[in-house]
């Protein structure tokens, strides 16, 4: 997914403050003052190109989203579909996960989606998986106490590796679906590379993960 | 699975107490001193023909084996199975499980198998289905601080619900393969319904779940 460099990007975005925070460590703890609002907030983790997180934010007006992205070239194009007039309830960041601890303070987070994260199918590159130990601990951390983790894949050896990890770090397990596509769920936002894999005839693994019930 | 009754079943049953325990709920607590070793005791629930748990105490010969079978037309093809030489770390039981309680004393157990259990797919019938939050109860009661439930299904609906119920209940889970027989698993012995289902070209499932680690 890593694109070529984009040298009007950085300008680009520079522009669009009221889309792509700018200072995203500055507002650790302080995300509702930003929103002006006490709604909730749920973030997504390597939102990529952003279809997920752009149509869930106009579909819930009343939450108010995050859309984490590591590369410039990348969540470049996730501003490009915010449009002109993105939704108010919408920001995008340009940050690398593992910096996370400097991004949203403890309990500042109702939901976080992980949608079809990298997945690192060599045993020595699991820490870099999104759903290993050491994330699930700083997703614990920033959650709310009722907070949920909502995790799709296509991808078999991560959906398995991350029912093993998050089962160990005490989650419970709830709505999963083997083959979501082919499942009752009715309200489903489909993200860019869902619909590249779906479309390929892969089936798509759903779970929601929560540590209080 | 309800085969036609078969009239010559009970007295052929009665000649092979070797194989057949006869009186389960008088081995409560003492299934040890049946077997006359210290060996782990390993029990299948629901063993159908008997395929699983005789080759398993034919590969594992210092673990004890146990299957519970509740209807007699289908233990009977089991016993048959087991041959006029049965492996002396193998005893059948003609059981409902639902009288677990009365067969197994606490902490006897050390794993527990659960093969192909009946789907049970309609949502008023979940407390029919051998993962249900009440056998989870029974079974954490009778295993091991480190027992062991191994479970495999090809059915998708059962497998995601009984990931929800073994989680909701503070199982860890482990081992998971959402296609077992395309996955590195070498030592896998099929079971009559695995053979089947998986010749239609099914997915198996697999778990292991714990409550201790
Ligand atoms: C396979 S893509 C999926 C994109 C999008 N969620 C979708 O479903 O279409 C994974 C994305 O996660 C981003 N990503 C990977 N690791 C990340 C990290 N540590 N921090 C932030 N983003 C990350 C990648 O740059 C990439 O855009
Ligand atoms: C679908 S068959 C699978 C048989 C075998 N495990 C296999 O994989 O080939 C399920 C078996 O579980 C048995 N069974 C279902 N409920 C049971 C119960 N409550 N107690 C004992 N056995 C039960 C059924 O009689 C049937 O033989």
């Amino acid at each position: 997914m890593r694109l070529r460099n984009k040298p009007w990007a950085r300008s680009y975005m520079d522009a669009r403050p009221h889309i792509v925070e700018l200072d995203p460590r500055g507002q650790k703890g302080r995300w509702k003052e930003l929103f002006g609002n006490d709604n909730p907030l749920h973030i997504e983790i390597g939102t990529g190109k952003g279809r997920f997180i752009t149509e869930m934010a106009k579909a819930n007006p009343e939450i108010n989203y995050i859309g984490i992205e590591r590369f410039e070239s990348v969540i470049v194009k996730a501003v490009q579909k915010a449009g002109e007039e993105p939704p108010p309830n919408l920001r995008l960041i340009e940050a690398d996960v593992k910096n996370i601890e400097h991004l949203f303070a403890q309990n500042e987070v109702d939901r976080l989606y992980l949608n079809f994260s990298d997945p690192w199918p060599k045993k020595r590159h699991a820490k870099r998986r999104l759903t290993n130990e050491w994330f699930l601990k700083w997703y614990a951390l920033i959650l709310k106490d009722h907070g949920e983790i909502h995790f799709k894949t296509d991808n078999q050896g991560l959906f398995e590796y991350s029912i093993e990890s998050m089962t160990a770090f005490g989650y419970r397990l709830k709505n999963i679906s083997l083959d979501l596509h082919n499942s009752e769920m009715t309200d489903n936002i489909m993200t860019e590379y869902e619909e590249k894999f779906s479309n390929k005839g892969m089936r798509i693994y759903r779970l929601e993960a929560t540590l209080n019930w």
